[in-house]
This record gives structure tokens, C-alpha cells and sequence, in this order.
């Protein structure tokens, strides 16, 4: 039997990114990068007059369309690999992304009548502007009990999507009207691929509230929000969720013709970047953490049986790995909060320094940073420059620093942000425990992963456990793509089940992030002065940072 | 009767600086600025080869004699007044900066066997290596329940007279044994210009433990330090200590010589650079508070009666004007918390853009700064970068910042910190007022309160009370002249008291600092939290602070 390959595509905030694998391996033969010509629309639609309100972020679903175009046709011409050859293709996507279409799957931003109606568009992630939503919401629940709430750390974001469908329903009820479905991104595409609308049970699971066992909260509950939304789930979502690993169809004629890709090939269920990251760090069994490390830091873990941890994002039965409970968390200030530091806070001769050297100054920093031994800053800092997303769950909590004196410097202002979000770590890791989900091992993946050995040493040291790094650059498309192995199954040369794809495929690299036994007994002394300062901020004893905030927002005349 | 003319003489850490002052309307007609060629010694001894160790801060009495020859000539010279027309001189110097003299008043380190010996100089008042004297001394101290403690807030100084006397009795008995006196450095310039050896009320009250009815404490407090101490103050110090406002003597021909005056001409009892500088702004009754603003702040204030208000640096009767208790107490980092931010955190590009505009980069940031509402930053942070030094003395505390978000920009910290400065302040004068102390009104002089128009606003604000800024750039030094004056007598021209001669010589701008009602509503909310923050790491409830810097040393194996 010849080569068998498979293509993964994954979907960004600002482009997308196609993989070619080689299914016996593993290796990425080839890849390439497509960015979204209307980028994310943050001030105008695309008739470049009808402007759009502060929070709102959106998305043109024709970008979609040309990555496929795009990035697919490019690995096939790279690698020279016969359309044959190419078993599968799995995606996936950020979510919550998503967008309100026709029963035939046309996006209504495509309609005339809607085109200058900013509703008809893809509501990327991180639009915000439906926060009175998810307040509305987040209060009407836990008013009538509503259990599911515990499942997602006490509080529904305003980034997923019932918000999101709320907020369209009472700005624009003629869209919601004319509606037929609102899907996911991730769905929406796999249904351009494969002619067949699916609902993966991720996106479901931890953005739409659906529950294995128990489906979606009951129509009461969404007409308690609003009586227009009592049927919402069976007009305009669906009830049919696939878990991850089915196979969502096969490409059609027209797919075919778009992507290269020959008619019949499999296509996956639609997935989310950081849950589809798992397998293809070789990872499908409980206990092992992956942190996908970026601006943010979302963490993937799975586990055997339910429990409710508080301040997590969500648990979702089949959210990760077919046949277990998928957890997830995050940490919402990590590769950001050292863009601001070196934007707002290193001084000229450093930026000089580094120039001169010609080194990034982030690399000049680490350097710098890496010579101090642990404790000899004497500062410790709360990772909260971009609130807190789990344990607290709480946007209003603020960043603080502490133990400067007339010889600070700046790389010990650095290094101890990076340690912040170790402590903030450790104390998420220490909640799954505390409430019954093991966490033995770390794994990491991201470009910060990959490059700053100095911060996977203080993680490895601060968690006390060992850490393994991605194999792969683009970790996600490799995730899709054996996922797209998945779905052609055994018999076409691919898997019969994504556990047995991340034997093979899913890797990481030699080199292991071992704890160093003093350093761990210096973070321990360092982390339990964090989680002090954490407590007495985070949870109520001084609730100072809340007051600063509505100062803030009082004086700036905000919302 | 013609014109009659006054010098003042002020002694700083790295040059001294004298101005020819109208007695008649303090109008300052000249001003001379020596720089010490010795500078401030704490690598080696002059002789290039003597070592001195972490901590030692020495100067060479040599220095100020060139002070003498070079500026009091040149004022005059200047000015072309007449040296008969000149009917006094008062001198100033930081305290307690100390050297050991013989019965004549020639310093050790004028004699050839000890020029070598790091002991025979001058210590300067930042002379900080007697700090585990100043430990020792306070242990004993309180265990002998010793009642002078709670003049000076509880705790003793390394920078004081006792712990750098102990000091040179342990390391070099031969100096101590040889010296006839060890005197303060005020006191010696006066001596050489009178030759008349005289010790001020000022440093002896404050920095060497005398009280005006009490005395000094007993000599079995010496003893108890060191048996060789017993008779320290009847052997090296001097009981005969002389009220501020006095006459020491007169010129002597030998200093009319060295300084042009006329032989004759009075000269005032030694003083303190922040002490001498009240009545030059022509305070001189309870209830007025003056900060000197420099790197660190010093206020000074009078009262009717002797309080004890905990954590102040000292109360001293006759201390400041004789008749009333002089209050000090001090900020020990203001000017060296935003240079420490201007050097360390402030980003390339706006060091670029201050260049490009020309302007000196605290400006800079004052502009934008001055731009932002109050509280709209959500920053508040403790100014502790150099510990405490009123209210908690506490060198071991350490700076805090919080509030922080990835909006969060340079200027607003900037503002933060002058902020964080005012409500320290607050923290005195409240503990000032809860103790029996009343404090009116605020006045400031030196180089930040000339310049820093925002900063004034802020602390008229903050403090809710009205702000004058001293109207002469160099107060210390024409609050000595002023004491000249009085030193000179009504009958010669001069005052017969400090308060005659305030009224007249002391002033301040016409610009007056007005609390404005909607900020000081703001700074309220924003002082309550600081005062929940200062209490809640100052006062015990959490010493995460010491703890850091304790695993700080123990990393760095500092002792």
C-alpha cells in the first residue's frame, strides 16, 4: 500500500493554516499560511461606512473559504502527493466563532438585504460587546438554580454563545428571524467541505452548554431570558451533537474542486485549537495537562468521571477525547502580559543594548533574567493584568507587584511576571486536585513553549512535575489532520480512533523540563507568599482591586 | 545706618553652598556653590590605597575649610558689599555627620599616624555600616525599658551619633582613646570659624539623645553598651549644649582670612539643613508643616507641647526654634522613587519622543501625567522602594504596586508613585493629629516642590490643606543666614530673635496650593485604600515584605 497522508487546517484569529501529514509518522511534510483579507473587523464593516460599536469583533466567512482555496492546493503542490494518497482532513477553529446562516448553509452576510447589518457576520471569539448579555444571563440562572452553571466555573462568558445569539435577537430580530441556523465556524466549514451540517460536541459542550447526559438547559430556562428564546435550541442550533473522532461526511464535487483534494475524502468532525492540541502531543489518557501558551494560556486536560472544580472554564464528556470528561482552564494574561512589559516598561538603554547585541529584546530580557537565582529579586506579583480566568473567574481583579526597591531592575520585574503565571498555574493545577482530577504531568505547546526554556524551567520547578514540549510547531493542524486520519479509518490507511493516531503521530520533543529539587523547594516557599496574596485579593478579604476598577470606570464615564 | 548684609553657609553631601542675603528684606543677592574635592569617600581613603568596606560613606574636613575660602569670597566679591556691612553668618549641614577632634579642634585624619585609619575622618550622615551597633543599641535599649526610645519612634538609627561612635570605639580603641571630642561636623565649622567649641540643641536633640530637661540618658546605658562607654558623653561629647538662635562667637582673625568677613563679626550656633529651613519660610508657630523635598523628604514641625507620636523621627524642644518641640519626621524615598522609575521603566519610546520634544524626560511624563483624571489609572501603590521611615520604621518593607492592566501606561504609574508619596505623608500628619499634634497647613521647599506643579496639586489635594512653596531656591541656606542675623542682634543691624527675623527674611511664592473639593472627594476614596493596603503589609497582618527580602539575603548570602 502506498503513503497514506492527511491534511489539517487550522483556523487562527488572523489567518489560517493548512499541514500536510504523513500518516505513518507523523512528520508535517508541508505547510502554509493564508491571512484573512478582511482581517478582524473592529471599526467597520467591509462598505467601509457602517461603523461598528467599541467590543464588537467580526469576521468575513469568504476568508474562510480562500484558506481552503489557498493553503490546501499549496501543500498538495509542495509535497507533490497524489489527491489519492490524501486520506482526510480534520479542522478546527477558535471558538465560540460563530454565525447565522440559511438551511442551506449561506452565511446571510452573503444576502444583499443584510450585507450593511453587522448581525449577519461571524461574531469572532473575542467579541465582547454582548457582556450585559452574559451578565443578564449569568444572573437569571443562578436565580432559578440552574446546575449547569457549576459545570463552567459559576459563570457563562459573554464570548460564548448564547450571549452572542441574545445580543443578535434584540439588535437585529429580523436577522434572528430570517435565520435558519447559528452555527460554529469550525461546523460552518466542515459543512462547506462535506455538503452536511454537523454540531461537534467541543464547541457544544463548552461554549453552547449542551451535556451528554443531560442536553442542553431546558427551553424555561432560555425563555426566562427572553420569551423569544424559549425554542432557540431546536430552531435555530441542534440537538444532534457528534463526539470528536466521527467522521463528518466526505468532500463534495464542489469541495473538490476548491481544495484539490479528491471527491469522497474524509472529513472530520469540526474542533477547537486547543482541545484538538491534545492527541497531537500523544496525550489521550487522564492526568496529563497541556497548556497551549500564548497571548493567553488555555489548559486541556481530561479526566474519568465528572467533578465539579470551581472556577473552571468547563468539563464537557467527549470535549476532547471520545469516552472522557474534558477539562479545560485558562490563564487570560500570559504572552500579553510580557508584550506590555516591553512595550510600557524596559527602559531605552536596555532596547539599546539589545539592538546593539541584536538580539529580540525579549531574548535580551530571558537572558538577563535566566543569571538571577530564584528568591534574589524578592518580588513576587499577582497575574491578574487581564483578570483572572480560573480558580477566580473574576475580569474586575487587576495585576499588582510587590517587593520593589531602590535596585529593582527590569529583568527581575520580568522574570517575576513569568513566575506570576507559574504561582497562577500551580494554583488551578492544586484546585483539579482538590476536587478529584489528577494532574501528574505537564505538556506545553506555542511559540513561548518552544522558545523561553527558561520560563518551561520555572514551570517544571514551580508545579514540581515534569514537562514535555510539542514536537510540532503548529500543533493544532497536526491535531486536525489526525483527526482527518481518524475519520478515514483503519481500513483506508488511516486510525479507527484518535487514541491510536497519537501513538504514532502525536510527539513531543526529546528534551524533558525536569523539576530541580531546590529550586522546587524555593518555589514553594515563593508560592505559598502568592497564593496568601492571592487569596486575600481574589477572594474577598480586601476588595480593593473591584473598587480601583469602578473608580476607574466611574471616572472614564465607561459602562 | 546703611544697608546691613547676612551669609548662610549650607552644607549637602556633596558640596557646600553660601548666599549674601539682605537682612533688612531677605533678598538673596548671591550664591556660590563649592563642590567637595574629596567628594563622599566609600571606595578608598584619599591615599588611594586604604580600602573601605560596603556601607562606609566618609568625607574630608579639608573640604569644608575650601568651602569656606572659596564661596564666602565670592559672594562677596559679587556683590561688592562691604565686609563691615556684613554683621553675621550661620552655618548648616546634614546630621549626623561626625568626626573625632583633638582638644583644638584638629581633626584625627590631620595627623600623620591615623591619615590612614578610615576612623579619623568624617562620617557622613549615610554612613551606614554601624548598623548592627544601631541593632544592638536598640535591643538593650528596650530591654532596659529605656524612655528615650519613644522620642524617636522606637528606634534608634545607624546614622546616628552613638552607633557610629561604638563603631569606632570597636574597630579603632586608639582614635577613640586619642580623640578629645567627637563632634558633629556643624558644630566643628563653627568652632573653626569662632574658635569657640559650642554643640547646637538641634543635633544633640536629634541625633545624639539629648533632651532639654533630662539630659542624655544614663551612664549606665553606656555602660551597658560597652563598660568602655560609661563616660562617653563627660569624656567625648559635652553636656553644655547651646539653644538654636544664640550667638557661638565671633570671626576670628584667622577666619576672617580664610572668608573676607571682618574680624568680629557674630557667628550663629551650628544648625541642620531641613531644621534651619523652617523659619526661611517664615514659619516659625505650631501647626505648619515643612517638607523638604529632595530624594528623600524630611518635615519638620512644631508644637507646644512634647507628644509621643509613634514612629516619628524625633521631638526635640529647642530643636528647631527655641521655646518650642521640633518635630521631625521623613519619607525616605520621593526624588530617588521617580528617578528610580525614570531609569528603570520608562520605555524607549518615550525617552525618543521627551527627546525629540526637547524636554528633560520627568517633565515628560508630568505632562502626560498631569493629563489624567484622578483615579482613572485603577493604580495605587505603597511608597516603601527604601522602606519606611515615619509612622512603621521599617527599613525592611518594601514597594507595591497594583492596578494594573494591559492598558496600564508608564505615566500612570509615574502618577501613581507621586501619589503613593502624598498618602504616605497623609499617614504622618494623621498620626501627628491623633497624638495631640495639630498640623494646619502644609509648606515645601526644594527642587521637586519648585518644579512639580502637579505634584504640589496633588498634595494639596490629598492633604486637604493649603500648600506654599518656599519662595528661594536654596532655603537651607538662607535659614542660615537668617540665624546669622540673629546671631548679630537687633542692636547691629540683625533680630534680636529667629521669629523678628521670619517675619521679615522668610518667604514664600505668591502661588498658593488650594485643595480642590472634587479631588480631595476622590483622593479620599483613593487614601482609604492605601491606609487598608499600608496597614495590612505595615502593621503585621501579612510580612510577606520581610519575608522576601530575608529569602533575598539568604540567596545573595548577604548578611
Amino acid at each position: 500500500m502506498s503513503k497514506k497522508y492527511s491534511v489539517g487546517v487550522d483556523y487562527g484569529s488572523l489567518s489560517g493554516r493548512a499541514v500536510l501529514v504523513d500518516v505513518q509518522t507523523g512528520e508535517e511534510l508541508a505547510s502554509s499560511v493564508f491571512e484573512y483579507p478582511h482581517a478582524v473587523m473592529d471599526e467597520y464593516l467591509p462598505d467601509g461606512k457602517t461603523r461598528l460599536a467599541p467590543d464588537w469583533a467580526l469576521q468575513h466567512p469568504t476568508d474562510y473559504i480562500e484558506v481552503l482555496s489557498h493553503t490546501v492546493p499549496d501543500v498538495i503542490r509542495q509535497t507533490g502527493v497524489s489527491p489519492d494518497d490524501i486520506i482526510g482532513i480534520g479542522i478546527d477553529f477558535t471558538a465560540c466563532t460563530v454565525l447565522p446562516v440559511l438551511s442551506d448553509g449561506t452565511p446571510l452576510c452573503f444576502l444583499e438585504e443584510y450585507k450593511h447589518n453587522p448581525h449577519a457576520y461571524v461574531k469572532l471569539w473575542k467579541h465582547h460587546a454582548a457582556q450585559d448579555k452574559a451578565n443578564k444571563l449569568n444572573e437569571i440562572a443562578r436565580g432559578r438554580g440552574e446546575e449547569f452553571l457549576s459545570r463552567y466555573g459559576g459563570k457563562i462568558s459573554s464570548e460564548w454563545l448564547v450571549p452572542k445569539v441574545w445580543q443578535l435577537l434584540d439588535e437585529a430580530p429580523d436577522i434572528y428571524e430570517k435565520m435558519d441556523c447559528f452555527i460554529e465556524a469550525a461546523d460552518w466549514i466542515v459543512w462547506q467541505l462535506c455538503g452536511r451540517q454537523t454540531r461537534n460536541s467541543c464547541t457544544a459542550g463548552y461554549k453552547a452548554l449542551w451535556h451528554k447526559q443531560k442536553g442542553y438547559p431546558s427551553n424555561e430556562f432560555y425563555k426566562a431570558l427572553d420569551p423569544r428564546l424559549e425554542n432557540l435550541v431546536d430552531e435555530k442550533l441542534s440537538r444532534d451533537i457528534t463526539p470528536l473522532g466521527e467522521k463528518a461526511g466526505e468532500i463534495t464535487p464542489e469541495a473538490a474542486s476548491l481544495t484539490g483534494l479528491r471527491t469522497g475524502t474524509a472529513v472530520a468532525i469540526g474542533n477547537v485549537d486547543a482541545h484538538v492540541s491534545l492527541p497531537a502531543v500523544g496525550v489521550t489518557e487522564p492526568g496529563k495537562m497541556l497548556m497551549i501558551i500564548g497571548t493567553s494560556t488555555c489548559d486541556i486536560l481530561l479526566g474519568d468521571k465528572e467533578c465539579t472544580v470551581p472556577g473552571m472554564c468547563g468539563v464537557v464528556e467527549d470535549g476532547v477525547i471520545a469516552g472522557y470528561l474534558g477539562y479545560e482552564s485558562g490563564q487570560s494574561c500570559v504572552g500579553d502580559h510580557f508584550d506590555w512589559f516591553v512595550t510600557n516598561c524596559v527602559p531605552a538603554s536596555y532596547a539599546d543594548d539589545a539592538k546593539e547585541k541584536g538580539m529580540n529584546i525579549h531574548k535580551y530580557l530571558r537572558e538577563k533574567a535566566s543569571a538571577l537565582k530564584i528568591g534574589e529579586s524578592g518580588l513576587v506579583a499577582l497575574d491578574w493584568w487581564n483578570g483572572n480566568r480560573s480558580v477566580l473567574v473574576d475580569v474586575d481583579l487587576t495585576g499588582m507587584i510587590m517587593g520593589m526597591t531602590l535596585l529593582t531592575k527590569p529583568e527581575e520585574i520580568y522574570r517575576a511576571l513569568i513566575e506570576a503565571t507559574a504561582y497562577g498555574k500551580r494554583m488551578i493545577i492544586e484546585t483539579f486536585r482538590e476536587n478529584g482530577v489528577p494532574v501528574n504531568e505537564l505538556y506545553a505547546a506555542g511559540g513561548i513553549a518552544e522558545k523561553d526554556a527558561m520560563m518551561m524551567q520555572i514551570y517544571a520547578d514551580v508545579m514540581n512535575m515534569e514537562l514535555r514540549i510539542s514536537a510540532s510547531s503548529q500543533t493544532p493542524a497536526l491535531g486536525s489532520a489526525m483527526f482527518g486520519a481518524v475519520a478515514a479509518g483503519a481500513a483506508n490507511g488511516g486510525y479507527d480512533t484518535i487514541v491510536d493516531a497519537a501513538k504514532v503521530m502525536g510527539k513531543v520533543k526529546d528534551k524533558v523540563y525536569r523539576p530541580i529539587p531546590e529550586n522546587v523547594k524555593m518555589y514553594d516557599k515563593l508560592y505559598a507568599e502568592y497564593k496568601t496574596l492571592h487569596d486575600y485579593f481574589g477572594r474577598g478579604e480586601n476588595d480593593v482591586m473591584k473598587r480601583l476598577k469602578k473608580i476607574r470606570k466611574d471616572v472614564k464615564g465607561e459602562e
